[in-house]
């Protein structure tokens, strides 16, 4: 495989005039392409693996520790996963060209407002070399050119999968530029790229807290910041109890480390006594540990195989991403509101309640991404949605909300035809 | 009037608070609230316009000249309009609540998209202090709280319009807080502003590039930046000559202060010998002065009345607000394209042709808000667009591109409804 040496600047620049062109490619172009990707994977496994494993090399030698070596690692089961998903991003709608709005004016001006490609999208990721595939896929199905800065740990595996996509998406049509990689995982490359005003449109970061900060400090091109899911499950007065506790054990239980997981477990007083006994021995029995405040500590001591802490003060700021749940008993859904506005991170937010006037106010007066009644939080995911895939979940409020799927790669124009309209 | 003298944090943490009753508030609420603000301003005219007079002796005696003095300016006719256009945008729709998208997944469980408000919307503006109740009203219509900041040449005119809108709100049931100004035009009050992320989610600045500058250097809350418009008209080959001509003219003279006009011709080679003598005598006319590429100076120097002077490299990035016109000879659309993808702001670009294919191609390859087929620049504007108001143009890609009226100053959340559902 050929690396060419360019610069960061340079790279960007070529990704923009491969834009141009991308915007305009049909779908069946755009599809054959990532096809062509998806068999590229599978018949260069073994330069895919023999490339991995020099990262595994290096990152056993360098004791970064068995967790991130297992999410480095790449065997032929991942990879066939990888060209899988390809193929399922090729399936999906191509959102270029929707017609969101449209109107005839009064002055008989047609007006349509069209989905186009963002034109350069730049993704910034560590460690999983999967990442590489996902977001080009991604990209290049909603017309954008993506350039791809992964973490210095990956950068054998990162550098493989990239170059075999851009070899395929160029000889199944594509313009060169297409999908590129800033070699190097260092902060400078990093500033560097996230400063390309003229020519990159968009970053999307994919990582942890100190890559966002990172990104903060120096960007000037936009950035949709991927925020931690403080997740909460209020359980109403009028819950059927039941219900109640498969959601929260859902929430909490079904895949912990995630950002949709649940966090923060609200219970109200008028079913306090009844369900937290209950609540309790079954998380106990999942190896949950409860934080309580007073309350609920009280209510919750004497449940068989609860597993007990006293809660304090920056537990209900926590993500804990583990089997770990903040637990308060509070007096009403307005209080319950109250606790999300002030904790909560804009994510996912569930009421259980059988009762209509609780549940209005809360979708109403919850101010997040995803707000549920009687359903688990862990439903928040571009795939569940039936977006189909996501590249983050966005807990900004500005252009992408939630999963962020093909349609908010897109930004639109305006078409506007007339027939020698002039403004009186 | 009382003013309250707080810090910058406290109004935005007050603002906050509105917010989320705003977010609540029905309609007819907001309706009523509108309606008793437009009162306010015509029964507390005399104050308004004592405030102003303060303002403008100040201006007299800065000597800030006789434009920015005009634009200072109130009289009952004008505080009249300014009610006019609240109650025009009391009668828009609300967008808050509109359900943009929604299905029933798979598994049962019931997704809807809902339009909500973005929170606090910050506006920082300069001179004109009918901005003050323009950008109020779109606000509150839309369910946000608004911070203001305006000039300090404009300082005793602004309070008083924004003293008078937050009480006659308030009086009308919208909560303390929803209409606030932060006094003190200064830089200082910009930067505390621009960084208050946790209760600010939006700034809309509405003034000129060195307003944008200061912004930039400081801001840590999402910005939407008005850009300028260097707008081009092209003349195809397949064009009309006499709409070609309507529309050059509308597009630069109709209004040519502002940024939807036109500031390039660009004429395609094949019709430039017929095209260019009419169209310079009939700019020269309207006291528009050519500056003109090599080959459409010799073209156009024949012509009756022509004003004409050659162009150097930075007329083509220049945005002139003013009565000049750079023009250039190109080879093709494909070429047309090109010069507006280097030079253009992606604000609004038009064709004239008559040739669908040439239609096609301007239509897909030009990267702007706002794309015109036989129709004048002149036509990106909210009012037009059939929105009923807007507070600025967006020349960004994210988020809000083209006007931005009440469903621009809106988010989105994702209401999701089960009857116990978990993930499998």
């Amino acid at each position: 495989m050929a690396v060419a040496v360019t610069s960061v600047a340079e790279t960007c620049r070529q990704a923009k005039r491969a834009a141009g062109v991308l915007a305009q490619i049909d779908t069946a172009v755009k599809d054959r392409a990532l096809e062509a990707i998806a068999c590229a994977l599978e018949q260069r496994l073994d330069e895919i693996l023999q490339a991995n494993e020099l990262d595994m090399q290096l990152g056993r030698e360098a004791e970064i520790g068995d967790a991130l070596l297992d999410r480095l690692r790449l065997d032929g089961e991942r990879v066939r996963a990888i060209a899988r998903a390809v193929r399922q991003i090729a399936a999906l709608a191509d959102p270029v060209g929707e017609v969101i709005d449209g109107q005839r004016l009064p002055n008989g001006l047609d007006v349509r407002k069209v989905r186009v490609p963002l034109g350069v999208v730049a993704v910034v990721y560590e460690a999983r070399p999967n990442v590489t595939i996902d977001a080009a896929a991604l990209c290049l199905k909603s017309g954008n050119a993506i350039v791809l800065r992964g973490s210095s740990s990956a950068m054998h595996s990162n550098l493989a999968l990239a170059s075999i996509a851009s070899e395929a998406a160029v000889e199944a049509g594509l313009p060169q530029g297409s999908v590129s990689l800033v070699a190097g995982g260092g902060r400078a490359e990093l500033a560097e790229l996230a400063t390309q005003r003229d020519t990159v449109d968009l970053i999307i970061p994919r990582g942890g807290e100190s890559l966002k900060e990172a990104l903060q400090a120096v960007a000037t091109v936009p950035v949709i910041y991927a925020a931690s899911g403080n997740c909460h499950v209020y359980v109403d007065q009028g819950a059927d109890l039941l219900q109640a506790e498969a959601i929260v054990l859902n929430a909490k239980t079904q895949r912990p480390g995630v950002c949709n997981a649940a966090e923060t477990l609200l219970v109200h007083e008028a079913v306090a006594a009844q369900f937290l006994p209950r609540i309790a021995s079954a998380l106990g029995a999942a190896g949950v540990v409860m934080r309580a405040d007073e309350r609920s500590l009280a209510l919750a001591a004497d449940a068989e195989g609860v597993l007990l802490e006293p809660a304090s003060a920056e537990d209900w700021d926590t993500e804990y991403l583990a089997p770990l749940i903040a637990v308060a008993v509070v007096g009403s859904v307005g209080e319950a509101i109250e606790h999300i506005a002030r904790h909560g991170s804009g994510h996912s937010e569930a009421i259980v309640t059988r009762d209509t006037a609780s549940a209005r106010a809360f979708q109403l007066g919850v101010d997040a991404a995803c707000v549920y009644v009687n359903a688990s939080t862990r439903f928040t995911d571009g795939g569940e949605f039936g977006m189909g895939a996501e590249i983050g979940n966005s807990t900004q409020k500005l252009h992408a909300r939630g999963p962020i799927g093909l349609r908010e790669l897109c930004t639109f124009k305006y078409i506007v035809e007339g027939d020698g309209h002039v403004r009186a």
